[in-house]
């Protein structure tokens, strides 16, 4: 079983990598870019059996800071 | 227009990051934890009229390292 965990700033926290991506993308000549936000992707393998709860449970014990960011779970 | 680029280590590439959240979660009691890659999401706000051509000519410039990572862009 698979499981994709995507974890984005939430809106309103300043996101300086992003930043710095669009700022190279307009220097590379690229002036349709308006607006860029980075974030993570942590797809996990798991064993038969798990379920969204569990995934649930490691990002809020781990992978995910939810003062500041927010997150997704695909299962696949 | 929005587009997120997906970007991942490419099979067989180490993935020390990775590596370390799979540690970290066994080490917290989840022992279904098989395998975790981890990758980069970046969201682009993108002026009307801009194409897929334009922003795989970002990843190929600026935003993938081809040699080890692959990457994956959706339109929304």
């Amino acid at each position: 079983m698979k499981a994709t965990v995507t974890i984005m700033f939430k809106n309103g926290v300043l996101d300086p990598q992003g930043e710095a991506v669009k700022s190279a993308l307009v220097g590379l000549g690229f002036f349709d870019v308006k607006g860029v936000r980075q974030g993570k992707i942590i797809e996990l393998e798991l064993a038969e059996g798990a379920d969204q709860n569990q995934v649930d449970k490691m990002c809020q014990q781990l992978l995910v800071n939810s003062v500041i960011e927010s997150y997704t779970v695909e299962i696949l």
